[in-house]
Order: structure tokens, then sequence, then C-alpha cells
């Protein structure tokens, strides 16, 4: 498989991750705080998680990317989330939106909704979350989604032109797209889907990545990349899910540029 | 050892989650919501955790089930489960309640009891908590038990009947019954009580197992033993409570009926 | 190597936590909840967290020791602390503070200086965060410190007679001192940087072991004693952090005095 001028540069970002070790800010729901924030860490960069309306522009002033995760919203963590999605935007602070839930209920809608209005440089989610994003219309189960990305992979085009941000659909099959460009990745194990919290984890090293990387569009892919191969590499040691949730750890630890290269099964469009 | 009509109806409820993959709505504690979303994964059930007060009503409406669990109350969550248990007692929701640390302060003691009067299906708490909730007097130590669960074994009956629930004390030996009918369970491991939560991953699996078996003894039976039995068949693998907690989610992931049968130590009365 | 009466404290005090099992309450932050419960638990103590205003007395009052954590502070999480703390001042139990990113922003560095008003037992913290709280300077990058122990060494000094407490400065090298005797701690491994709350679990832990040693300065070695041993030990059996994380765990359910005296690298001034 030879590598593209697009795939070069996914991996080279990992590289600049390590370097830099970026400060990426985290308002995040309580069900992966731990394990979002282990990951940052496996992965090399410093995570700070934060939720008090006191010092969000100070934290925001200090990260190098911002994470905003709907995933336990309430009304005063959504004035957070609002107050730092703000000062991200009118700082040029890049920033990532995960629409947990988004479809399942009313509140939640409207709070990513809300969320969209300051221009995340990303939306990471699953395919009923951008459906109801776009349409309005609620469906999936709980936070879980009952579409594929396929299914929805028109939609998100246009959303993404409309939205002017990257929207990643993760899924058996990755889609992602500028509204322009398309990615598929096909890297990923489906026992990932047993251990909560993965697509939290993803959005959060997407927050890594754009720390490092201006283009939306490599930082999500270079996120879901090393992700979904750290989960192949530690799903094929463990019996379980309880042992992959550490195995994805220690994976994002151990991978370098050369294993992701080997790995990587990504199509451009 | 022969396999007793209830001891079937048990193990058939495993099947019954992993086909139907309940979502289960969980009000819960800071300190277990990873560890109980990760259990109800690997058992194959859908998790939500959510505790705003705009969403608790849809949430209740969008669940196959309901767990409520007192870890870390405040006055705006004792609220927001307050609104979810009477949403489920009008709606006629499955619900199980976690009385976690009633024996330990009047607040917790309090909320346990309000909570009491939208008739849970199943009460699963420790022996000490089982003894607050009806005497009314603290006791134990923190949110653990100072009592076994004979020692309040017809303390339970009776407020199994008053209370028209089934009450599940888990210890050394579970003790569940209705009010009418016993079981004791003798699975489980020791070594569980050094990992924080398996109490509340009791609670969250019961929570699965009322989605789809209507019977609360049989549901609540059917979860302590898929735990207790995973316990013991993970604990025999590690050297310590660190590696218990992963290799536990594993055992719940792997666990067939069959297998269960193989390892169940109940005696029905 | 021969044993000093302060080392032999030391390990004795272990044999103490796991003889008592100590209640230890905590108010801590939502990030390691469940990681410093699970430490406690595998030491032998018995955690206890909880944040509500209605029973924060309560909970001082049963416990033996207090362990006040500031890492995702709010409005409402401050007022319960500073009523916990107060509380634990005038009735005389120890307590431990852990002034997390007091050198990140204005909010916490005042949350944790108004805690140091009511004299804790032990303060134990990064550099950047010490330096902070004394010099009222900002620093430090999010939570982590951009100073090394050593450099703040007389500052250390000068703030523990000052304050009247002992501090305890981690990083390669731990530094403790109570303002007149000094102890450096060699021991740790450096791929316990990369498990979130490591820190924190090492507050916790000052927690325990405080509830059965009345000398600040000894239950807080023993504490950072013990988790560096675990670390080390644990280090040397995994990959990454994803096992470091339970390892480290199984290693302080494992460890003994006798191994703490094979492995102890400790030097008092």
């Amino acid at each position: 498989m030879t590598t593209s001028p697009f795939q070069q540069r996914i991996t080279t970002t990992l590289d600049a991750v390590r370097l830099q070790r970026p400060l990426v800010h985290n308002i995040t729901n309580k069900v992966v705080m731990n394990f979002t924030a282990n990951g940052l860490l496996a992965l090399g960069a410093s995570p700070i998680m934060a939720d008090a309306i006191e010092e969000t522009a100070d934290m925001v002033d200090l990260a190098n990317a911002l994470v905003i995760n709907i995933g336990t919203p309430s009304d005063r963590t959504g004035m957070v989330m609002q107050c730092a999605v703000s000062h991200a935007h009118n700082t040029g602070k890049p920033w990532v939106l995960d629409p947990v839930g988004a479809a399942a209920t009313r509140f939640r809608l409207d709070t990513a909704r809300l969320m969209l209005e300051y221009r995340p440089n990303v939306v990471r989610a699953n395919a009923s979350e951008i459906q109801a994003l776009y349409t309005g219309e609620l469906g999936g189960k709980g936070v879980d989604s009952t579409e594929t990305p396929e299914a929805v992979e028109s939609l998100a085009m246009t959303a993404a032109r409309d939205w002017q941000t990257t929207i990643a659909i993760t899924g058996a099959t990755d889609l992602i797209t500028d509204g322009y460009k398309q990615v598929r990745l096909h890297n990923g194990h489906p026992m990932m889907a047993r251990v909560t919290g993965t697509g939290c984890l993803a959005t959060a090293l997407t927050g890594a990545f754009l720390a490092v990387e201006g283009d939306g569009l490599t930082a999500v892919t270079a996120a879901l990349a090393l992700l979904g191969i750290a989960g192949e590499r530690a799903a094929a040691e463990v019996a379980g899910p309880g042992s992959l949730h550490g195995k994805l750890l220690d994976e994002l630890y151990l991978l370098t540029p050369d294993i992701m290269n080997q790995h990587l099964k990504l199509e451009e469009q």
C-alpha cells in the first residue's frame, strides 16, 4: 500500500502531539472523565477537566484545544459549555463537539444545536446524532445509533458545508467529511462498542490533534485512525471488554507512525 | 445438581437480555458511573446515564428499566430521582433502588425512604441499609454493612411484604425475598468487596434483567447469580482487585447459561 | 541498608491501616473518584465519597480522616469543602489537602488558600502548586508542574512552618517536610504520570495513614512510599499505562511491610 500525502500528514501529526504535549481542556460527561483523561495521557497529551464558570475563560485561554461533550448535560454545565465555546470562538481556539445523545431527547438536541452556533472545528458523533442535529427529528436508541454512517452520508456532506465544519461519523466504517473531501476509515473492532466512552475518547483525542494540526479533517482522521488501530491491536490480545479498556490505553501509548502506516485502512474521495 | 424451574428461568433471562439489549437508564453515583456502564455493556444491555431534570421524563420513557442509586446524593439529584421514580411508577416502568449509605446519615435515609414511596420493583442493599430503612435507626460503617444478611432475615421478610417489593441483601451469602419466597445464593468471592461499586453493579444488572423479566425475584436473583459467578471466575485468575475490576467485566461478557447452570449455588425456600 | 526508627514507624503504620480499616471521607474530583476509592479499598481502608451539604458534618463525624481534593471545583463543592474542613478543624479530625491545579487559575488558587486557613495536617501537591499557594503567583501547565520539588525546597520549608503543616511535594524525587525535618523519597516510576490521578491517589492514601498515625510527616511518607513502591513493581510487569492502572491497585493490595522495607529509598535530613 502506497502512502498518500494525506496519510503521511496524518501519521506525522502523531509525532507532533507527542513532541508538543498539548494541554487539552475537557468539559465532558461524568461517565467517561477518567477514561478520556487516561486516553489523552496515554497518547502523550496533557488533559485538564473543569466545569466551574469562575474559571471557564481562564481554562480555555490556557488550553491548546477544547473538547465539549454533552453526555451528562445539566442547565449548569450547559451554561459553562456555552461560555467556553463562545470564548473559544472569539479567541480562535480550536474545539471539537461531541453531541452525545442528541438524538435521544429534545433537551440534548437543543443543547447540541446551541453549541453548533459557535462553529466547532470538528463534530464527532454517531449517525443518528448527526441526522437529528441536521433534521431536528429525534431517533437512535439512547446514546447509540440506529443508523449506519453510510445511510446519512449525503446529509453529512450537506451539513458539513452548512455548518462550515468537519463531521466525523463513527461506526463499523468511519465517515469523515468537510463537505467537499470525504474519507472512509475501516479500522477498529466491534468489541470497542462494549467499552463505554470509546466514542468520547475519539473526540478527546481529536482535541489533542486539533491542538497541533490546523486542518480539522486531518486532525479527526488522525484521531480516529489511531484509536481504531489501537482498538484492533488491543482486541487481538483480550478475552473481553474489561481487559480491552486497559489494553486500548496501552496501545495508544505504544503506537508509532510506522505501526499506523502499516495498519491504516483509509480511502480518500 | 438438578435444575429447578426457577433456576431454568434465571438462566434463560440471560439469553433474553442479550437478545433484546434493553436500554437501562441510570441515575447513579459519580464513583461508579464508568464501572456500571461498562458492566451493562459487557452483559449486552445498553446503558444511559443522565441527571438533568429537563430530560428526566423523556429518559424514563425511552428506557426499558430504571436504576436509582443514591450513592452521591444532593438536593438537585434527589429531585431528579424523585421525578424519575414518580414517572416510572405512574407509567409502569420497572425500577430498582440502591439505597447506598442509607444507614450512614439521616439525609441518605430520608432520601431512600422517599424513593420507597414510589414502589421499586426491587431494593438491592446491604444488611445495615435494609435495617436502617425499616427501623429508621442509623448504623453500618459508612457505605459498608456491620450486619450479615442472616441477621436481618426476618426483618427483610416483613419489610418486603410491607413495601410490596423484592429485597435482595448482598453479603457472603445473598438473601433474596419477596416477603413469601426466599432464595439464598452462595456465589461470589471476598475480593469483590475490594472493588468499589460491585454492589452498585449488582443493582445496575438487576435493572437490565427487570427490563426483560416481570418477576422481581427472578430478575434480581439472575443478576446476583451472574455477578457472583463472574466474580468467582475472575478472582481465580488475578492477584488483586485492580485486575479483578477488568476481569469481572470480561466474565460478564463471556458467561453463558450453561456456565451459569454449572456454577450456580442456590437454595430456594 | 539499615532500618531507621522513622522507617520502622512508616512500615508499621501499614499494618495499622489494615488492622483498623479506617473510614476515609473524600470530597474529591470527578475524574479520579473511582480510582481513588479503589486505591483505598486495595490498601485495606474503607472509602466514602459524598458532597451534599446536608450530610457534610455527619460524614466528617463518622470518618476517621478527611481528604479534600479541589480537582473539579465549583461554587457548590467549594462551600461543602469549607463546611467539611471547618468541622474537621473544630473537632480535631485529621485532614489532608490536595490543591489540584492551584497554579492554573485564580479561582483554584483562591479556593485552595481558603482551605489552608483551616489547618490541614498535610498538603500533598506538585511543585508549581506549592509555589503558587505560597507566592500567590499562577504557573504550571494546567494541573501539571513546570517546577521540580528541588526548585521549591526552601520555599516549602518556610511554607510548612508558616502554615504549621506537613508539605509533601511529589515528583521524580518526593520532598516531604514539616518545616524542620526533611525527607526525600526516591521511589516511583515515570509511567505513573501517564495514569490520571496517581497524585490524587497519593493524597487519598495519606488520608488513610493519617487516620491511624498522628504525625503528619510519618503518615504522608508512608503513603508516598507505599504508592511509589507499588508503582515500581507494577510498572515492571506492564507494557503501558492502561495496564499499570490495574496492576498498581493489585500491588497496593499485595504489599507488605517486608516488601516495603526491601524497596524503600528514603533519605532523612
